[in-house]
């Protein structure tokens, strides 16, 4: 199944997957946001091949996740910028980021993120916004069923 | 670059997305952690080809989010049921989640999760873990920067 075949989805977690599921988008955006703008510097820090870099960094303009600036006039230098959409992703990519923490690296985080408010190193929590508790899949009811399940009833 | 290149990267989001980070695998495991949990169900739900509904399903039970289990003997039939691993990741896919309702949806989700705990619908937030203040792009601060932007100074 073609990826486009996602939007037709009513489901926001396909949605964001149609935009940033391919497999180095996150990662690209992920650089991007942390201050590593330019394309020669991403693709030396991801170590992916050119016309792959190419296409995500497309997809990232596309989707409005990231903008491309000109920093220098001669000759023409541009660079990757992320946008309000693009840096609202961070949070989402700090809770994987948690998870790989856990599950990939036995609880021994490879790269360590300091919370510049708080002054601390921090790791990500997903709690619920109204009561402010950590979010479990246990505690989690989904409000339409998906129409599977209800067939099966 | 073949996905499994992705493993060399020191880098918890890198180890996560090698993962789940095919098109269907974050959906498929949705599916399953929210109890659709059978291969017919699934694929119904979801309208994707059973061919990749296997492949996704293999990646699971190889990274031991999802087990299989037998739930009836003549014929032998099994469900997919998810793992404390498995589990583990709905608080980030919340935060995807919560992501796409912003900013596919324009705010009005397609889907409502139900916070059984408190009893509230819920959007997921992403916390410092420490001081509990929600995670923004512009407050982390990598500790090893990028190599590629530690060669630019």
């Amino acid at each position: 199944m073609h990826k486009s075949d996602l939007s037709v989805l009513p489901c926001s977690l396909a949605r964001t997957l149609q935009v940033v599921g391919e497999w180095w988008t996150l990662l690209v955006l992920r650089d991007i946001c942390f201050g590593v703008r330019r394309f020669d510097l991403i693709q030396a820090h991801l170590g992916l091949a050119r016309n792959i870099l190419v296409a995500r960094l497309d997809t990232l303009v596309e989707h409005g996740l990231v903008v491309r600036e000109r920093y220098q006039q001669r000759p023409e230098r541009y660079e990757y910028v992320a946008t309000e959409k693009g840096l609202d992703l961070v949070p989402a990519m700090m809770a994987l980021v948690a998870w790989g923490d856990r599950w990939a690296f036995g609880g021994h985080p490879p790269v360590h993120f300091r919370h510049a408010s708080c002054g601390h190193d921090t790791t990500a929590a997903v709690v619920c916004e109204v009561c402010g508790d950590p979010l479990r899949a246990a505690d989690l009811r989904v409000h339409e069923p998906p129409r599977a399940a209800a067939a099966e009833r």
